[in-house]
C-alpha cells in the first residue's frame, strides 16, 4: 500500500501517527510511518527542545513531525495567575466536591503542582514552532485550524509541510486558502478535540472540497487495516491515527489508565467540553458522568477549563482508580485490547490493509 | 461489484434502499437493488395491504422488503385516547407556544387530523407483519432490534429473510442469537433512530462480532460509490441507504421539505429525542433548536413524544416554511444537492463503487 503521500513525506506507509509520547513517535517513524509529537503538554519550550534532540537521534534520519495547538483567532493570553482569577468560585467548589465524592485523594506533599496546559495559549504554541524550526522536522500540524500566515510562511521557508485538522469541508477549504499543504479530515469518532460529522461523511466531503492537489488524511475511528482501506476508498491519501498508540508498549502509562483503556468498549467515550473548554472525546467514566449531572456547572471556555481541572487531572490520574482517569481517546478504544509494540501494530495494520485492497480489487466488475 | 448478498437476496447490486415511499421502493427494486418499504406510517393495516399489492405489480417480480418498528421489550399499548392522557399539559403548552413563535399557522379546517405514528405500538407492528406475509416479500427488517421469536419463526416459515438494525456490537450478537439472518450496522451519522458509534468504528466491530456466516449491511453516511467501497472495505457485504432517496424524483415531497433537504449541509442535522422519544437524527432547524433551548421540556418517552408532536408535525410540514420541517435525515444530506431519478442515483453509485474498487486493487502491493 503506497500512495504519493509516501513520496511527499519520505515514508514507507501512508500512516501518520500522533502521540504526546516521544517514545511512540520515534517507534512510528522507525517502523515506516510518520510519527508526530503532540507539543501541547510542553509549558516550557526548553523541555520540548530537549525532547526533539532525543527524537533526532532516535528516529535515525527518518522523518517525523510536530503538532501544535494554535487557535487562529482570539487568543486569550496571560500568565496562569491572571487567568486563574477568571475562574468562578462555584466551579472550583464543584471540582473539589466531585473529587471528594469520587474518593480521589489530594496530591501527596511531594507532588509537583502542575500549572495546567498552557500550550493552548498562542504565545506558548509559538515558542513550540520556534523550537521545532531548529530541528529537522518534516511536518508541522495544527490541531485548531490553520496556523497564522507568518507561521505557515516560516515553515515553508524551512521546507516543512504544514498540516491542519478540519472537521468540516468549509474549514478545510479555508485552511487550503491559508496555505496549508495537507488537510487532516477528522471525524466525530476521533479522540480529543473533534467535530460532529463522522468520518464516512466527512472524508469524501473534504477530499472534494480541497481538490486533487491537496492530500487529505483521514482521522477518527482508524485502528485496523480495513479502516485504512476504507479511508483510501473515501479518497484519503493516508491516515492520521492517535488513540491506537495509547495501547502500545512504548506508551508509558499509569497502570490505572492502561486498565481503563484495555477495558473500554467503543460505546465508552463521550464528547464533552470538560477537558479543555472545547468539545473533545474522552473516556467515559465516573469523572465525565459527574460533569454530566443536572446540577453540574457548564464547562468554562478554553483555556480556563483546563486550568480549572489541571490539578484535578493529576489527582484523578494518580488515584490509581481506572474508573476516573481523565483521558482523551476515540471510539476505536473498543478495539485496543492488548498491549503490543508500535512496530507490530503498524506491521499488522499494513498487512491487513494490503489484504483488504486485494480483496476489494477482485470485487470490481 | 457483486457480493454473495446479491445471490442471497436475488438482486444485482448489494444495495438495500429503505424508504417510506412505495414509489421509491419500486424504483430501487426495478433498478437492481432491494427496495424496503418503511411501514411505521401505516396506522391501518388495510392501507399497507393496498400499497403492497401496488408494489407487487410495480416491482415486476423483482424482490423487495418491508421494515417494521417492533420493540422487542416493554411495549406500551393502548389506543390513542388512553395514551393522550399520559401527556403532561406543560408539554402541550410548550408545543403550542413554540408553533406560535415560529409563525406556524393552525391546520386548515379541511385538514385531516392525523393520529400520530402508532406503528411504534407492538400491536400495530404485528399487523404489518401479518399483512406482509400475504405478499411475496423477500426480507423483513426491524428497526429496533430483533423482532419477537414467533415473528422470526413465522417469517422463516414463509421463506423470508429477517434483518435487524444494530448500533452496537453486543446488540448485533444478541440479534443473531435470536435468529436474525442479516444485521444492519447503523452508525451515528445515519438518519432517524440511531446510536452513538460512527460507521467507521461500528461496521468492522459488528462484522467481527457476528462472524463470517452472517452478512452485515453498513448503514449511516452512505450516499456515493466511494462510501459503498469503504463499507465493503470495513467488511460489510452490502449497504443500507435511507436518506439519499429523499432527494430523488420519485419521492413525493412538499416543496418546503425539498428545499430544506437540497440546502442542508452535513453539519445541519441533530440527534434528538424530540421526534419519537428515542434518539433520532433530524434536519436541524428552528423547530429542533426550540427544543434545545434551556427552558424547553425534556422529550417524552416513545410512543408518547410522537403523539405529542403529531399534529405539530403536520402543521410544520404544511406551513410551507423550509426552516421548520420536521424530518429524519442523515449527515449525508450535505451531498443531496439535486433531484434525480432513483435509477440514475443507483447507476452512478454502482459505477463509482466499481471505479473505486479498481483503484484500490491497484494500491495493493
Amino acid at each position: 500500500m503506497r500512495t504519493e503521500l509516501c513520496e511527499r513525506l519520505g515514508i514507507e506507509h501512508p500512516v501518520v501517527g500522533f502521540s504526546p509520547s516521544e517514545q511512540v513517535v520515534a517507534a512510528i517513524s522507525r517502523a515506516g510511518g510518520l510519527g508526530v509529537l503532540g507539543c501541547v503538554r510542553f509549558n516550557d519550550a526548553d523541555e520540548l527542545d530537549a525532547v526533539l534532540t532525543w527524537l533526532d537521534e532516535q528516529t535515525q534520519g527518518r522523518p517525523y513531525g510536530v503538532d501544535v495547538v494554535m487557535p487562529s483567532h482570539e487568543p486569550t493570553e496571560g500568565v496562569a495567575a491572571d487567568l486563574d482569577r477568571l475562574i468562578p468560585e462555584g466551579h472550583r467548589d464543584f471540582v473539589e466536591r466531585t473529587l471528594l465524592r469520587l474518593g480521589v485523594p489530594p496530591l501527596g506533599v511531594e507532588a509537583e503542582k502542575r500549572a495546567g496546559v498552557l500550550g493552548w495559549l498562542h504565545s506558548v504554541a509559538r515558542s513550540h514552532v520556534e523550537v521545532a524550526l531548529t530541528h529537522p522536522v518534516r511536518l508541522i500540524a495544527n490541531a485548531l485550524g490553520p496556523p497564522p500566515p507568518d507561521v505557515i510562511a516560516q515553515a515553508h521557508e524551512h521546507g516543512l509541510l504544514v498540516a491542519a485538522l478540519a472537521g468540516r469541508a468549509d474549514h478545510a477549504r479555508s485552511h487550503v486558502a491559508s496555505g496549508v499543504d495537507i488537510v487532516v479530515a477528522q471525524g466525530y469518532e476521533a479522540g480529543g478535540h473533534t467535530g460532529e460529522i463522522a468520518s464516512m461523511v466527512l472524508v469524501p466531503e473534504v477530499v472534494d472540497a480541497v481538490g486533487e492537489g491537496v492530500p487529505v488524511l483521514a482521522a477518527g475511528g482508524i485502528g485496523s487495516g480495513r479502516q485504512v482501506a476504507a479511508a483510501l476508498a473515501l479518497g484519503a491519501r493516508g491516515v492520521w491515527m492517535g488513540s491506537v498508540w495509547l495501547g502500545t508498549a512504548e506508551y508509558q502509562s499509569a497502570p490505572a489508565l492502561r486498565e481503563a483503556l484495555l477495558k473500554a468498549r467503543s460505546s465508552d467515550t463521550v464528547r464533552s467540553r470538560i477537558y479543555s473548554g472545547k468539545p473533545a472525546r474522552l473516556l467515559r467514566n465516573r469523572w465525565t458522568e459527574a460533569w454530566n449531572a443536572e446540577q453540574a456547572p457548564s464547562p468554562l471556555p478554553m483555556p480556563l477549563q483546563n486550568l480549572l481541572v489541571a490539578e484535578a487531572h493529576t489527582r484523578l490520574m494518580e488515584s490509581g482508580d481506572p474508573s476516573v482517569v481523565p483521558m482523551p481517546v476515540g471510539q476505536i478504544v473498543g478495539r485496543m485490547n492488548e498491549v503490543r509494540p508500535v512496530a507490530d501494530v503498524l506491521a499488522d495494520l499494513v498487512a491487513e490493509a494490503d489484504e483488504t485492497l486485494t480483496r476489494l480489487g477482485k470485487l470490481a466488475v
